[in-house]
């Protein structure tokens, strides 16, 4: 059974929780994050249905803990899915370097560490390495100038990754979620914009995952690097 | 059984003749295109494959074969692809203005008949609209002029067409073929530059057909704009 | 004295009658457009001033026409703008067919046959092309499905056509205008609108036009293809 | 007189010494960079065409540093250029994590504290912010992984301040440098590849400047936010 890497894992009902289940259909699922418990919530229900997983406490911007994960999913790593990093909103002027730079070490740092890691064992090899981009990563907007920044500088990286190792069969993708994700961070966080967008006005964590597997399973014969994905009422 | 149009058809082993063969799996299709002959041979195949399908006859920049494609199509459908316009090389100096008028007429002015009759009928009930597009379609370059305009404008048609029709139930979707497409007409058109390509090298017909479908399928909770396809040797 | 051709010329107070009016200082100056009375109180207003310059009644969309009006501008053309084209709002399912085409003839054809006769005769010889682009070039929106069509497919022409001959010496340039221009047009056509606006709120014309005279007179040693225009209170 | 802050600044005869030269004609210039018989070469030419300027030196990587620099600057500030930042080329395989993340810190954090600083000064006064892009700003290329990410990263930051800032009157922009500048560092560095590319196939620094001139003078009825560069000969 091939192995799938997915890093920035938090709760079952949430993007990265809900890709583990996805590719656990038949893979090996290395479920990655920095929580201990929520880990462990995923692999035991995945091992539940009757999959294969196993807890990875990795902090996602750690170079030493990136490599040891690659290390431990060995040869047969088919997958790798960089899914961390949060929204960091807020005004330039009141932004303290600190936060800025934690915006990007988790967004791009963290993606450089894990691509190249994934690149440095695929390449010749083949595999698919993924990652998760937002309406962010295109364009710069008022109140978002660190998001802004560090996804902007995730996505152009893949973009250059996916041009540098496609020729030795490496796929490299890059998913622009466009809006509110429909899980459970936004539920449980803004419960009240949750209610005021309804079900209608959040995108379906099953409809991301299939753009990661539609990615994953496309021929080298026709690659993509890009999805978009929004609900049908978001502006845009 | 839902209905789907395809115009732009050409030869079986061509993008529209295998998007003919791909829907006719579980739709009626409208196999459209300038040449009977071609249809004919599409359609039977289909039929021998106990799939349903009818040849339509059409010029995709006539107002009124237009109008009576969709008539035709009734009441049962759900999917139209807009897949005519061909590559129209030349140096601005030497274009006639005949030339780069027809390459608008059938790239852009037939997506926009094409379009606008689709919206018409699928606003309120639902319904998905796909565009072939290619990396002409992004930017400008030397000697694609007529081709880069006409693409361009069709392309961005789209995308004013998908922001304003979203809220009605109606997916519109855009596909960017960057490379050759390994199928009849460069085997048979530029024999030498197929066989210097490699099937390697060209974008596999199956896998740009997937791309469609892959659009097609997608929940409103979670739909995509564009779907960028290329081989993994294609250079971008 | 070099000559400037600057076609899509209405009242005195617009961008048209602008641009003419700012060339006129050390060029003989073709005023084009469609009327004869608005052409001639620019003209008159020129050669008070001391300038030279001449009426050219012409369709920007017809070629013979556009060919006399390059013939009469002779051996000295140094300039050429096209600035005719005019937003063409509109829903897509009401949008007459003769609607988007006249959108396209205006905006997109138009600008291939004044491009295709500028660089006919500044091939080798040098000189400097320039378009008026919108921030409808850039991206298709609901309501702009015509306008951005044809918006897009002159940008992209375009770009085109800056690559393809600038190593002939010819510079190709496009402004793109993000927002009202504070002129006669929607002062008079939408007065309500305009004072809602503010003089703040909208472009300065005088601004506008040192964005085509900043890319005339580049030194070749550094080109620019686009300048974006807006006022700072554009929400862009 | 007004003052101007020019970091990243090396060489007489480079883009830096060349934008420190033109904006000292009628403004007191903080000359800016990490060494200081660079910077006081260029303060003694500056002096000794009768202008103002003082030389600091600054890593435009520290926070402290940057401050300190904004401070001397005092109230009369009104230009801030961030020209710090090298190109970082090399395959993402071999990239090592310190590598990555310094092309970074000097690309997008120093421009980063540049900016905060600059409109923590400017706002509500006014006053313009200019960076400085390249080609590699725009997209991903295979061996540039590192450089486009941090100039992707600076230029989408530059985009969502000039977004947030401009109501408040400072007018960011980013000038896009795309190919090779005609200065003392190819010439020096790379003198093979300078004589092969020869005069006309490097952008003349001049011509840089006057689109940092061009941005700075633009009233606030009329802004840009981008402009690109290139010589006639550039393949784009």
């Amino acid at each position: 059974m091939k192995t799938a890497i997915v890093i920035g894992v938090g709760p079952e009902d949430g993007l990265g929780g809900q890709l583990c289940a996805r590719f656990a259909k038949d893979h090996h699922v290395l479920v990655a994050g920095r929580t201990q418990e929520k880990l462990d919530a995923i692999v035991d229900s995945i091992k539940a249905s009757g999959g294969s997983a196993e807890a990875v406490v990795a902090d996602a911007t750690n170079e030493a803990a990136t490599q040891a994960m690659f290390d431990k999913a060995g040869d047969d790593l088919a997958l790798a899915i960089y899914n961390a990093g949060n929204n960091t909103p807020g005004r330039i002027v009141d932004m303290e370097a600190d936060y800025f730079e934690h915006s990007w070490r988790v967004c791009c740092f963290g993606g450089f560490l894990f691509g190249r890691e994934a690149v440095r064992r695929m390449q010749g090899k083949g595999g698919t390495v993924l990652f998760t981009g937002a309406s962010a990563s295109l364009r710069g907007r008022a109140n978002f100038g660190a998001f802004n920044s560090s996804k902007a500088a995730l996505r152009t990286f893949a973009q250059a990754m996916a041009k540098e190792y496609a020729k030795d069969g490496v796929h490299v993708g890059h998913v622009v979620i466009d809006g509110p994700i429909n899980g459970e961070k936004i539920k449980k966080g803004f419960p009240q914009y949750a209610e005021k967008l309804g079900d209608e006005g959040m995108i379906s964590i099953d409809g991301i995952v299939d753009a990661y597997e539609y990615l994953y399973k496309q021929p080298r014969s026709a690659w993509s690097f890009e999805v978009d994905v929004r609900t049908h009422l978001e502006n845009w």
